[in-house]
């Protein structure tokens, strides 16, 4: 049989896998997406036959597709579908891989590797056995390692065996509608690309907030905090792409050389003003969850104010915040422009990410009557208030696959960056420590600690929601 | 008695005093915008008893006034409303009107004149007669004059007498809510402050569309047509509000001059494009309405194309275009900025006047899913779609009569604004019949005649509604 397309998800039985793999790569089926002659092969430890996995997988994706179930499509969906039985620590099974791909023709390799990152040394060491699998492309997501030396000795082992141009890592932020939006809204529309300086732009507000604690994920998020969670990659992703020159085109190899940019234009954290800088907070509670050490410092939400030292942000604040147990969940990006004069409210324009994509712009005019006041106009733009464009948003691990398949490397991480902000984030988190300053404890359901709200309100500021 | 304030309405029994004018007083006098110790001289030829003439206001204050009315509050209006019978051109009824406010202490007047101007003279050397008026202030309305070399006549005969400063010539769309508003729009937000030029600004559309005909003003309107009953006044105005520079302080003084640099730099009309800068149309039937002439030229529909030359709108055309009977009743100004690239919708402000009064916004975002594609998200904002901003928004006679009282001279429009518009007119319309360029006939119901379309059509641009 001739396999176009094959893809091997590592860690077939995994939660990634039946929450968001196999519900996307259905929906892919049904929307023509998934490439004619697509093969997956779910490789796992258990024991399963291609029978039993089908009806597990069938489960999950009548519960997570975005597009309707239908028994009658699944069944088609299903024939693409295989389980492969492995132990990933044992180097003969890849032999054993390798042997069942040799049983048909396969023009292109996709492994996705949902596996934690202790696996990814010795999958890329097991690949070496399977014939083709150097020319295919590997899709995997952060953590990328416990700690940036770690990380960094496995991305060399990855590129070394695949080369850097096939490996496409997941910020799956960077599949979100409204991220992907935010270039569109800067740049094709005068009234916003003429004035996003800091001329024109007074503070930006990335804020990340969730309703819900770690729940079950208590073990992992102890040993990664708010920080390493959400800042150093998502946030700086989006604040990135919200602060980067306009590429001369949009190649993906333009598109990273401006966030680049933005990342090394970063100001380095100083020692005199770190408490300017950056508050940590840990929700009251957080010891007692399930799998959180009793005496952890863990940071649960954090708040920075960031400046980036080139000639478009000199002197403009960015402000990022996140946290969990905040009362609310609410990702947006705020854009606060400069008030006409004081007393007067600014222009602000808010991209809304999620649960709500939208944008929200706020501008002045007169209040009505015989006055001159001003009072705010405030515009909502709802883009998944609707069904129809709800169905047309495809959920972002639809998005990046299909990327991946079609090799555009435009929403994908690149090595540099990572490394850049997590370098970052390592220095500010080393000033907080090495200055003293606390991780605050906060209520659950308020916005963080109050601190949060000072780091703003010294300089006469506040949160935008 | 002590009258703090003597408003009298010379042509006290006409349509424009009782459908506005006391309407507007007496919701005035509701909301206490009337000052302690007003009264309404209302003057005219019939003969009415004082209570004869109450009976008749109360009728139309019933129907027109903007807060409710109620039969004990209007019983206290009455008693400072009363009625004075004389002939306007009789030179011995004004020594009579001068005995009659002798009776009393007038500590400020204020005549109203709601009459032709062929009474202004005979009006102005009356009121010689009465001690006190010269202090006084005079408000009057367009038409100022049958002619250029008429108004110029009758403005210099009271300018001599009252002097320019209490002179206050109503243009009654500058009382308007939203066209009060540009200007707020215009400085309180950088997002449009700073994007307001030709650099940015494709083009300016202002659009002043009735759906009647002529209905009972036949007579008037055959003698004036759409250039100088629309354009010269409102819409010059509300062009040169849109296109001013930013005064160093929004004082009367520095408004005008704005507002008279704009004039100025309007490019003339030249001989080889006046067919890409004037159309005219009359709608068919219009000859057969009441009063109107069997073989009338005159045009109930104009469409042209202005060039401001200077700094701030080199290269960037305003297109103007008022007419009645195009089914539709519409007016509004509206913003269109250049176009990123081809095949992209520009960003479009429009700020809709009559009889919607709000903000319509529309910029680019990326469709919603897996493309790069753009799509225009709308927003809109209105501001009288609800019964409190309604109720909030005085009429613009209030306003003016308000503006007047306090000697607030911003929003009423000075001789030399009149003359250069005019002025401008007179020679659009005579390098027009030189050319031989006929009045075009449309179809009622229709958006004027076809050459109003091309005449954007042919620079690929169109009128947004």
């Amino acid at each position: 049989m001739n396999i176009s397309t094959n893809i091997t998800i590592f860690g077939g039985t995994g939660d990634l896998t039946f929450r968001k793999l196999l519900p996307a790569l259905y929906t892919m089926f049904l929307a023509g997406k998934l490439p004619a002659g697509s093969r997956i092969v779910a490789v796992g430890r258990r024991d399963y036959s291609d029978g039993a996995y089908r009806v597990l997988a069938e489960d999950w994706v009548k519960r997570f597709s975005r597009l309707p179930y239908t028994e009658e499509r699944f069944a088609d969906f299903a024939q693409r579908l295989v389980y492969f039985r492995m132990d990933l620590s044992n180097q003969t099974d890849y032999g054993r891989l390798d042997a069942f791909f040799a049983q048909d023709t396969v023009e292109n390799h996709l492994f996705y590797l949902a596996v934690a990152p202790r696996y990814f040394a010795v999958i890329t060491e097991g690949l070496k056995r399977v014939r083709g699998a150097r020319a295919g492309k590997v899709m995997l997501e952060k953590p990328f390692g416990e700690s940036l030396d770690a990380a960094r000795t496995l991305n060399e082992e990855l590129e070394g065996y695949f080369g850097p141009e096939r490996i496409y890592r997941i910020d799956h932020y960077l599949g979100k509608e409204m991220v992907r939006n935010i270039q569109a809204i800067r740049f094709a529309n005068p009234i916003f690309t003429d004035v996003w300086n800091a001329r024109s732009i007074e503070a930006v507000q990335i804020s990340a907030l969730e309703e819900v604690g770690v729940e079950t994920r208590g073990g992992y998020y102890d040993a990664s905090g708010a920080l390493k969670d959400m800042v150093q990659n998502h946030l700086f992703q989006i604040l990135s792409i919200v602060a980067m020159e306009r590429p001369g085109e949009l190649s993906s190899a333009q598109m990273h050389t401006g966030q680049l940019d933005v990342l090394r234009a970063l100001r380095p954290p100083k020692e005199y003003d770190i408490c300017d800088t950056l508050v940590l907070g840990q929700y009251e509670g957080y010891r007692e969850e399930p799998l959180v050490a009793a005496d952890s410092a863990t940071e649960t939400f954090a708040a920075m104010r960031l400046f980036i030292d080139n000639g478009r942000w000199r002197g403009t604040p960015f402000y990022i915040r996140t946290g969990k147990k905040t009362g609310v969940r609410q990702m947006e990006v705020s854009i606060v422009f400069r008030a006409p004069r004081p007393g007067v409210e600014p222009n602000i324009l808010i991209i809304k990410i999620q649960p709500t994509e939208g944008v929200y712009l706020q501008f002045n005019i007169k209040r009505p009557g015989d006055t001159d006041d001003l009072i705010p106009a405030k515009m909502d733009f709802c883009q998944n208030c609707n069904l129809i464009h709800q169905l047309n948003t495809p959920e972002a691990y639809e998005r990046l696959i299909t990327a991946c398949i079609a090799g555009e490397r435009f929403w994908f991480s690149q090595w540099d960056q990572i490394e850049l902000s997590w370098n970052y984030i390592e220095g500010l988190k080393r000033r907080h420590r090495e200055a003293g300053l606390p991780v605050l404890p906060y209520a659950p359901g308020s916005r963080g600690p109050d601190a949060a709200q000072t780091l703003l309100g010294r300089t006469g500021r506040r949160w935008y929601e």
